[in-house]
């Protein structure tokens, strides 16, 4: 599901001196980038991090709260876009890796349409930061008032 | 106005060698960004530095400097919007934090707008993470041409 | 074409063990922003790394790929527009620095454009964000399905 490659930190890895881990991650054409993003964080079990990149897909899925009537309203939208940006984090939750990720795209008419991404599907490159933080701090926990799975440090 | 944890590189501090500290940054519910950054800036001693990720707010004000007039124009949109990327930079300016931040919001239905952050108001989450160069020597001058803050080196 | 100061990591370099070289990279006004960029890849030698940041342009060119033609589609943009987020990767191709940029652009009706950067031009200030992986292992390979160049691990 991706290609990867590791920045050169074994020293200071050895020397048991490092905090963080960095990868360049290319995901396969076609593939779900949840799924994908998913199967890498739990093959180099990242449990805190940062991801960002870019991409194309040709399917999206936002999901956009409505804080008055406290619904999820979702929308998927099946058609070639490039992903301007993709910002996410990875954290702890059940005890496996947890993602939030956004996106920004843009359609064939370079309009930008973006969200909360519940999933997307590439169609062409998809080339991702991952930052390993060797965090077990960065849990989650339901947030009465909002209803949202917010950070717990 | 926010909680935090911070990526474990004591040794490499305690060390004198390390040039960077992380931060995972989340922010209270219904604080303004600015404020919550600018005292997170501020209790940390952040004088050079990268802010990134995402969130969601329900009011933001943009500014767009017309280069024809030289004049601002802000606009301040008041509804429902996720962050799908918060970019910015912290320099120093007048001997305290600076912050330049841009975001990229999406509307109720999945839209995109955006500019130069003024300041928004978080209703939801707002994950960031702050990195600190830990650099004096990214200050700002004032630019006779743009009428820019530019950066110093 | 550009201004930059570099994080203080010459410790760990002289160390041997640091894997990575951090810049903030302020960009002259009126330049092209793929020219000074792969001007500052070429003075730092960089092949590999991750660019991010902000900025503002009076002109930029995107490229779509249609999926269903295989033809690149470009249009220009001549108007003053915030860039609200740029994300890019650098490696190497043919042994030179290869950049893949995409931005999202904000217009001054606020509303957002974007997509695979072919180049723009600064109007204002850009403020970017040069990470020096420091890796000779992220070449490009042209893929035959897609016809993109795609990461070479």
């Amino acid at each position: 599901m991706y290609q990867y490659t590791q920045v050169k930190e074994e020293a200071l890895l050895n020397m048991g001196v490092a905090g963080i881990k960095r990868y360049i991650l290319s995901l396969d054409n076609h593939v779900s980038i949840v799924e994908a993003l998913s199967a890498f964080c739990r093959e180099k079990e990242i449990y805190a991090g940062k991801i960002g990149g870019l991409g194309a897909v040709n399917s999206a899925t936002f999901r956009f709260l409505d804080p008055a009537t406290m619904k999820y309203v979702d929308k998927t939208f099946e058609e070639q876009m490039e992903i301007t940006n993709l910002t996410g984090n990875i954290s702890c939750k059940d005890g496996k890796p947890y993602l939030h990720i956004h996106i920004t795209a843009s359609r064939r008419d370079y309009t930008c349409i973006g969200g909360h991404l519940l999933d997307a599907r590439i169609n062409g490159a998809c080339e991702l930061f991952v930052e390993d933080y060797c965090l077990t701090a960065a849990g989650r926990r339901q947030d009465e008032e909002t209803g949202l799975n917010l950070y717990q440090f």
